[in-house]
Order: C-alpha cells, then structure tokens, then sequence
C-alpha cells in the first residue's frame, strides 16, 4: 500500500463498530458472539478482526447492500443459525420482511427449491418469535 | 388463489419480457438462450416460463435487487458462465463495476476465498473484454 | 411454441394433481404443503406451479423414474426433510424399501459415505416409524 | 458376516466386470480409467475394487436403475467429465437419449437451474459428438 | 495387480482393525457403527469393508495424518455428528485440543467462517462433554 | 485483547512473509498473487493481510500441517487452480508426492471418488510438469 491507501485504511471503522452496526439498533447490544464460550474467543476474535474488520468496512458498497450479499450466501449454503443472525441484522438496517421474503423466493430455482424452503422457515421463524 | 391474486397473477410481465429487461438494453437484444442449440431448446423453454416467470417477475423487490441476490447465489455456488451472464445483467439494471467487486469482495469470508477469487475473475473478464 | 406445442404444454396435468398422485394414494392426501403457514404460503403456490407444474408433469419419464432422479439429488445433497417427503413418495409409486435402500447405497462412494449415511437414517425413520 | 452372507458376498460378479457391462456393450471395451496415468493407477485400482466391487455389484436393484442414480448425483454435484461417462454408460444400459434429458430437467428445481443447464450441455456433448 | 502387489494387499491390517485403532484406544472399543440399526447393517459393513479397508488401511501416509484430512473434509463439507466421531478418533491418534482447533480455525477463510464456527461448536462440545 | 494477548498478536509474522515461507523456498519467490491483475489488487490484499495474516500466521499448530488442512479442504471443494497452488506449497513444506497421493486417495470415501479423481488429476499435473 502506498501512503494515501494506508491512510484511507486505518480511517475504516473497526471490525467490531462495524458488528454493531449490523446488527445492533433499536434492540440494543448484539449477543456476545459464539454465547460467550471461552473455548470459542479465539475463533471470533479472528471473525471480528478479520471479517468484520475486513470486508464489512470497506468503502464502496452501503451496508444494507452487504448484508443482502451475506444474506443470499448463507441461504444458498445452507447455513441456518447463522442466516437467522444476518436476517436479524438485514431488517436492522431497512430490509423489510417482504424484501426477505422476495429475495429468498428469488433463490429457489438457483440454489434449488429445499434450499430456498428451509431458508424460507427461519425467515418465518423470526418472523413469528420476534 | 382468490380471484383478486388471481388477477395479480395474471398482470405479471410476462418471463420472456422480464428477461429481456435484465439482459437487454442499451447493448440490445439478449442473445438467444443456450445459443439456439434445438436439443436444448425444451430446457430454455422451461426456464423462461418458470424461472423468469415464476419468480423474477414477482412483485415485492425490485429487479436490481433480484439480480444481487442471484449474482451472489451463483458466485457462491460456483457457477461460472451463468455468473458471468448475470453480471452482465447486474451491470445493465445499474450496479456498478465497483459495487460489483464489493459484492463478490463480501462473500469471500462466507463462501471462501477461492470462490469469490473465481468470480472476481468472471467479473475482470468481463470488465476487460467489455 | 407453436400450435402443436401449445395443445400438449395445456394438455399437462396440474401441478396439484400430479402431487397428489406422487405424495397422495393409498394413505389419502397429503398434507398441507408448509404446514399450512401463510408467511409461506406464496413460496408452495410457487412450488407447485412452477416446480410440479413445471417438471414433474411433463412427458417423457415415468413418474417412478422422476422420483427417483428425486431421491438421488436430495440425498446427495443433504436436504433431509425434503428427502423424506420424497422417500414416502417413492414408496408411494411402487419403489420397495430394499430398493431404495440400494440407491442410498449407490449414491456412497459418488457423494461421500457420510452423506449416504445420513440419507439411510433418514429412510431407516420412515421404515421403523411408518 | 455369517456363512451364507459370505458366500453370497463371494458369488457377487468382480468390479471389473460389472464395470466392464455398464460401460462396454455394443461400443466394445471401455477406455482404461485415468487413461493409463502410473501415477492414478493406484486411485482407479481402488476405485474398481471398492467402488464397483463395492455397490454397483450389490444384488437388491437393477444395473439400469444404479445407473440413473449415479447420473442423478454427479448431475447434481457437477462432476461434468464423469457425468458424461456415466452418461454413456446409461444409454448403453437401455436409457434414452430422451429420458436421459427428462432426467437433467427434473433436478432444475432441486439442484439449480444452473447446475441442470451444464448437466444438459454435457449430454448434448455427448449426443452431438457421438 | 502382479504378485507382488497381491501379496502386499494381502499383508494390509483389515478395515475392522484399523477403525479399531483410529477408535479406540484408551477409552476401550468403539461403538458398534450405526448403533446396532439392522437395516443399516448393509452399509456399515460395506463401509467397513471398503472405507477402512480400501484406504484407512493404506501404507504410505501416517494413520494421524489420514486423520488430520478426514476431518478436514468432514468440516468442510458439514457432516457434523461424523466429524464428531472423527475428531475423537484424532484426540486419540495423538492430536491436541488446541491442535485441532487450530485445524479448524484454518479452514474458515477457504470453507467460510460459518462452516468453522459450525465445526469449532462441534469440538467444543466434545471438550465439554468429555 | 488483554496487554499479553495483543504483545503475542504483534508478535506474529506477517501475512506476506508466511505467504512466501509456504509457497517459496528452493524455487525462489511465489509468483505474484492474482497475476498482477490491477482489478483483483483489493481482493489479493485482503487475501494477504487477512487470511495469510489471519490464521496461517497463528501459533499452535505447524505450517505443515495446516498446509495438510488446506489442501484437504480445496480438494473436497473441488477449487481446483487453488489446489494447485497449495500442493506446490505443500511439497514446498516437505510432504512427499507419495504422502500426498494417499491423502487425495483417503478423501474419495468422503468426499467422492470424482472428486478425489480430480484432485488426483492435479496432482498428477504438477509432478508431470514440474
């Protein structure tokens, strides 16, 4: 990196104000990650330090855009807790349900129809519990 | 279906215009699917009607949307020649190179650092070759 | 599509019925699909338009062998609840529990050990609870 | 295993020649596997012992069937090179060119439309080329 | 195979022996594979026969080595009750805790974040529970 | 991160000089990352500062082994030029073409015998062309 890229680096928001962010708001803190296992700190200090702090703070793309990418990785993957963290976090910063509705619809004929379906009920899920 | 979402269905564009309005534009006409090879033709048949008819042309998200998430379905499943289709269709609806790289930047930690290094490349080449 | 075309695509079943004749039979209907939750109602109006209206009804493979092709690609894939639905299916058109046994058994050494393992618990389920 | 499993164990055809039957036939001799690689010959001897000589040699469901099972999974999984094999090991084993395509059309909606299109372009390949 | 390679093959431990070793150890005999399901019993002792003796029983890579790559896999691909079993198999093959949890943090930028913290949550418990 | 903690991070190597202790050596220093392709410049940074420096830089288990990790994890995920890469590094790291050889075999049970047979097929490159 020369000068000017190193500057612009160090001004990105940390990877945990980042976190906040997404997921924080009208509802306060989010959880502590991985529910406070001491086992697991080490695997989220990375997560944070390195996700967070390493491609969610980047320039160029709005957060609510960001979160529809994850949203729509972690649905096709198949990922269910962690899709559940990330449309908590995608309606935090404007998504509506319908929106998430729409775009897990949008994934059946893509990622195929059980995937879409199962991504479908942890939007219900959240939907029903709060 | 009640009458009145019958109704609704019935007032959706069809899937043929619906794709053409992702792919086309000022390039024009979208090419014809699966280059006309006639042994495939029931295959192409299917997707517009059920695809593009069955989902993208939804109410309740925007096309712009629609094309993020399915650019980021396909980046992380690793379907190279359809992903390259999509981001042309991305780059049509208005989403620019840069928001693009974003994109494919932000799923690196979810779907792994060689997937997103494989449609960063479908995107330099098309950015490259126009 | 020309005339012709169009008189055999009207002259499909629906999807509805050929669900019913897939899931349904000797043990009556089948259930509800989602349960009957209307958050997800429009993604199962979807399905059976566009997944049961769309494929399964169409000429050229016997029913049996479709749920077959079925069976393999959620199995292989890992959608377990689907994989039951579609277990009970292909009972339901004339496989026999030692047959499909054998096709989970097949699919071992192409989708991995682990994989067959779980897809034989979960017919193992089916056989043991009915 | 007791006495008369064992005996039915020993009286099951090699994985040679089971493999020989799926892709021989009227075409004569199949290629070597791993076109006679030194260094792949330990994997392909492993492969006909225990995959062949493993579960395609199993009694409990037909050669054919197997066949569709396999065709369904690395359809599924996008093995492409061994897709098209085990393609023509299924038109050898009495499938249609045209069931074959019913087949791939029918995982669109569970495995992707995209990952159902590449299994359609090998087939194509393969009716085509011969 | 020549003669030679005959009689090598033949001097390989069989698959039952080595799983005994990968499983046991210390903490007496493994568990009967499939707790004891008869109509699993096909596969387990096909697994058996070709899993554990067609490549666990292999010369030319260390046993804790073999270990070290099926969790690997395992992890990577989300088959978490088997990565369970075979992260106990590592413990008793000479791996540490915090080894192994190295391994996994390792895979998180290649499989995704998600896919460790899945696999991390796995070998957590095993700690906890003993 | 407590004043101990943060010293040990500061301590750690950097992304980049761990990156050339993998892939460089006898053969003098790797290729630069992405081809020098100025698009993919962001993403081979990223990849550089926070997978390189992320977790192949972190104490607690050897560079060798997670070298094992990584082409375990590549190969079952079928990214094939990354392969590559990693088998270079890890005959750079001192695992043998042999040992390397049974580890791509020990994952076809697990992962597939066509996925295996593919990274065998690259492995099989590299020793034929240097």
């Amino acid at each position: 990196m020369n000068e000017r890229q190193q500057a612009a680096h160090d001004a990105r928001p940390s990877g945990a104000s980042v976190r906040e962010q997404v997921f924080g708001g009208a509802k306060g803190q989010p959880a502590a990650p991985g529910g406070g296992d001491p086992f697991l700190a080490p695997f989220f200090a990375t997560a944070i330090e390195h996700v967070w702090g390493g491609v969610w703070n980047r320039p160029g793309l709005e957060l609510k855009y960001r979160s529809l990418v994850v949203v729509s990785v972690l649905a096709a993957t198949g990922h269910r807790e962690e899709l559940k963290t990330h449309l908590r976090g995608a309606l935090n910063l404007g998504w509506t349900v319908d929106e998430l509705r729409e775009a897990l619809l949008q994934i059946a004929p893509y990622a195929g129809f059980s995937t879409a379906n199962e991504a479908l009920q942890a939007l219900s899920g959240i939907v029903t519990q709060g």
